[in-house]
């Protein structure tokens, strides 16, 4: 009898899960648990389909996923700095590994090794054993901004830090001052005061830790001058997470648009991708230094409008990534003026707050020149992106950052709490470590020099580097190349001969793209072409980092020569 | 001149971004940058539709972001574990920061203090002080399963080794040998030599390390005594990501459904919202302490296909979540059946296989039950989703995770690729302790005395904890509660007076979630009401963990058993 009322119940649970208007508070509908998408209407076309897709299904050989049955939007998204060059490059990796003759490289990237000194080079060389010291450089990844992965070290004072809240048991014993600095020990314990219960070990706030989003403010505060919270801070795996968080929470169809520089990070146009909107690009002109003209903006932002796209935010990247400009504070208040004017959210990436290699020129927050422009929370929805990953420090392992987030209303900052709690938290080792970024060392603080001392080397290092290579690009025949003012990265253009454009369309790949798998082939150096970040139609580029370590950057640059000079050779009209 | 032909062509690009039918390849199409989003046809209406919201949009006082305009997606998912009833205890926690006496129990909740010896908790209630040690332990937070929040010690052995890895400077220094186990050192060592160019601070490949794959592999096939391979590991930021990744891969419309048990745990609920698909729910039999039915599963089946839903994939969480039961080997062996004779994916949420507590069962993967069927990739893809917050370990912070996909084809795994190369990777830190986790010591290490020592003492009080507030709960008035056979939770059910529902009704609110509110905000502890979950219409539920620690819980069961008997004697019918 029981069962049976169950029964009855249950068929009445499965309709509302599927197709009661869900309400936004599940306490308002007793009936039914945490809602879930309404079921579509369903017509006899859609009956017909949906039966002819169960028949096929269950039909012997057809496999449950293909191509064709997964969402659209996944195969519609690109993602090129981990893309096919990428791939190509691993795969060339594993090649080597198992033959190591079978590449024109392996014997000539001697210049690759990262930690031989000059005297065990000369050995190595002398007696054939350069393959010892060779083994994991063969292939040089300058695709992606990852410092570490190409010699950069750690920040001591951070890998400290870290290290004591893994494994907090250390704070307590008298020979951990033999190891780590006294001031690391006494941050150690600032940050576990912070944490309840001092566990490093549990979920924390979907925000992150208040104790370190209080302190992430204050460097805020402290950087730009205004007033930050901690309650406006998420952290997240890294800024990834909270680009797609923003994304997703502005994007419900195609009707909704996203103003992205071109060329752009392609995260932002896998993430639209993902989310189902439309990318509505602006051109950077590279003849100004990758310059952004707010009536680049306006025109397009018209011309989305006029094919009915509500166009929700504007994404800005400063310093830019690809292009490694830094935007001049006028500029910058005309970008804030036409989103508030506009009713845009500003998306500002400003993850390259540090990378700034120019005399001429410093990083200054969006939020910054809101508030210095008089405009408060009511005026303009904002959001900062930072992250671990880039600056001096680039623990990109470390998958730490965060978003501030300003001028959205209670309700709407509901959602986006809403949105982060449902992957619980960010890793905690990396909510600590951005809280370790904002507030580095101190003069004063025992670390403080040793602290200067590699910040310093690391960063004129980057901005020696970036000269270096933006000389070298510029020596070339057929490749000019702008200034990298900031960031991580060179954008040079390739004025390619037509008959190497010909024989990379003949094989159906991108002009850059053939180039970009040429260099691979021919020197194991790994670029991204510009096709992957969007480009002027008709003009090529790569992105190339700045990040292979410095006693390096000859043999590369005289390496990539070779190859371009034998390649313009090859082709010339 | 040369500005005015690329504005020309800037217009062709743009419109290619918009417009253009984007190919799988950038390369196969020269011109577009990363293909995005076509935009929708643009009929009159729509284009009227636009123009009245871009004049709202620019309209004075309008607010660029509300919940009219964002994703109606994001408005409709639901995450109740962290939902009301958390955000209502986390203001009452911040109320008794600022005004200790303005609730009931910040008098009475001593039994929560953590660390301090009787002696010290008696002096503390003779001199007044008791506040010094009651700060942080006055809300207990029974809400999610999260232990080391409750208490639970991290396990030292990978707490070793995550120090060891962050700070690879150490593995130089004797004074290290004072301080870390021999084999922590050995480990970490190892890892170190897995990782390319020891760099724990780069980002990895998008699956996470080849190295700790391959280590994970080995542990898998291990445990079900079948092959496994570290290519098929995608490591990720605990389970939830993968579970999103997967939801998002499968779902493309409303149309796309997933089976799912009732009670599921929310995430699931969540993230089929987010994607925008529909969840198709089947009902565990609580009479058969939450027996797992295929005529159930086939009935629901049946029904949603009848209204035009494509059912992708079956959600089986085992040990389960929120029910606390392990299914029995025929009862998996069914389900594997099911799958493969309806061309289902198999999503396998086994994240709690160590969490088991009765004599007569024992965690078997679903991957294991389809080999000893003799099914191979051919006949089935599945997933198993594995995370490091669960188990004996319970490491929630360090958001380590895995999901092992077999049965998948080429093309379709170079989609789920694509999806976390999106996000980069996850951070190295979980990765290392997912390897950790599915390679712990072994007889005849240093550590593995003291590591078993840790590791049976944390599941056998876990046993023994989910048996007391077991029996506590059946002894109660109104209360029914099934064996926790594994997982960290039970899921009573509250037979509630007829009184005590109308009241709770008529406040707008579920009979359970103001059971649930009652109870916080007479005694602190913060449960999840079961409609959270979904449950049978008619039937009332919560859950609760069994993660307090040991000396602590007979004095949470006293302090429930009273609220509960006042809220029956308030409510007798």
């Amino acid at each position: 009898m029981r069962r049976f009322a169950a029964d009855r119940a249950r068929r009445a649970v499965a309709a509302s899960l599927r197709g009661a208007a869900s309400s936004r508070s599940a306490a308002a509908s007793p009936l039914a648990p945490a809602p879930c998408h309404p079921a579509p209407p369903v017509g006899a076309a859609a009956m017909a389909a949906a039966l002819a897709r169960t028949m096929s299904t269950a039909a012997a050989g057809t496999p449950p996923v293909s191509l064709n049955t997964i969402n659209p939007k996944v195969l519609k998204c690109e993602y090129a700095v981990r893309g096919e060059i990428v791939t190509h490059a691993q795969n060339l990796q594993q090649e080597l590994q198992k033959n190591p003759d079978s590449l024109p490289f392996d014997e000539v990237c001697i210049w690759m090794v990262s930690t031989t000194t000059s005297l065990l080079l000369l050995l190595s060389m002398i007696n054939g054993l350069s393959y010892i010291y060779l083994f994991q450089w063969q292939i040089l990844y300058c695709n992606i901004g990852n410092p570490q992965s190409l010699g950069q070290q750690p920040v001591t004072y951070f890998r400290e830090v870290l290290s004591l809240c893994d494994h907090p048991a250390l704070l307590d014993k008298s020979e951990t001052h033999a190891l780590y600095s006294s001031d690391a020990i006494e941050r150690a314990w600032q940050i576990l005061d912070k944490i309840p219960g001092r566990a490093t070990g549990a979920y924390s706030h979907s925000q992150g830790i208040k104790g370190l989003r209080d302190e992430i403010a204050a460097g805020i505060a402290a950087r730009d001058g205004f007033h930050a919270s901690g309650d406006n801070i998420f952290l997240t795996d890294g800024a990834s997470p909270a680009v797609h968080m923003m994304m997703q929470l502005l994007i419900g169809s195609e009707k909704d648009g996203i103003l992205c520089p071109i060329p752009q990070y392609p995260l932002y146009s896998a993430s639209i991708a993902l989310h189902g909107g439309s990318l509505v690009p602006y051109f950077l002109d590279e003849e100004t230094g990758w310059g952004l003209e707010v009536d680049e903006l306006k025109k397009q932002l018209e011309e989305a409008r006029s094919k009915g796209i509500t166009v929700r935010a504007l994404v800005a990247i400063n310093p830019g990534n690809p292009t490694g400009q830094v935007l001049a504070e006028e500029n910058q208040k005309k970008i804030v003026e036409f989103c508030k004017n506009e009713g845009l959210v500003l998306l500002a990436d400003e993850v390259y707050q540090e990378n700034i290699y120019v005399e001429d020129k410093q990083f200054h927050s969006f939020k910054k020149i809101a508030r210095s422009l008089g405009y408060t929370d009511d005026d303009l929805p904002l959001v900062s992106f930072q992250s671990v990953s880039k600056g001096y420090y680039g623990e990109c392992g470390k998958r730490g950052g965060y978003m501030e987030i300003t001028g959205f209303s209670p309700e709407v900052r509901e959602q986006i709490y809403k949105l982060a709690s449902v992957n619980l938290c960010s890793n905690v080792s990396g909510q600590i470590l951005a809280s370790l970024v904002m507030n580095p060392p101190k003069a004063g603080d025992e670390s403080f020099e040793s602290f200067m001392v590699e910040r310093d080397g690391i960063l004129s290092s980057l901005a020696r580097r970036a000269k270096a290579l933006e000389e070298a690009f510029n020596s070339l025949e057929g490749i000019t190349c702008n200034k990298a003012e900031g960031a991580m990265y060179l954008f040079p253009r390739l004025h390619l001969p037509q008959k190497a454009i010909g024989v990379a369309q003949a094989a159906g790949t991108a002009p850059d793209a053939y180039y970009a798998k040429r260099l691979l082939e021919a020197t194991g150096i790994v670029i991204v072409p510009g096709s992957g970040f969007g480009q002027v139609p008709g003009t090529w580029h790569f992105r190339c980092t700045i990040l292979p370590q410095e006693d390096k950057m000859p043999a590369i640059i005289s390496r990539f020569k070779e190859f371009h000079e034998k390649f313009m050779d090859e082709f010339r009209d």
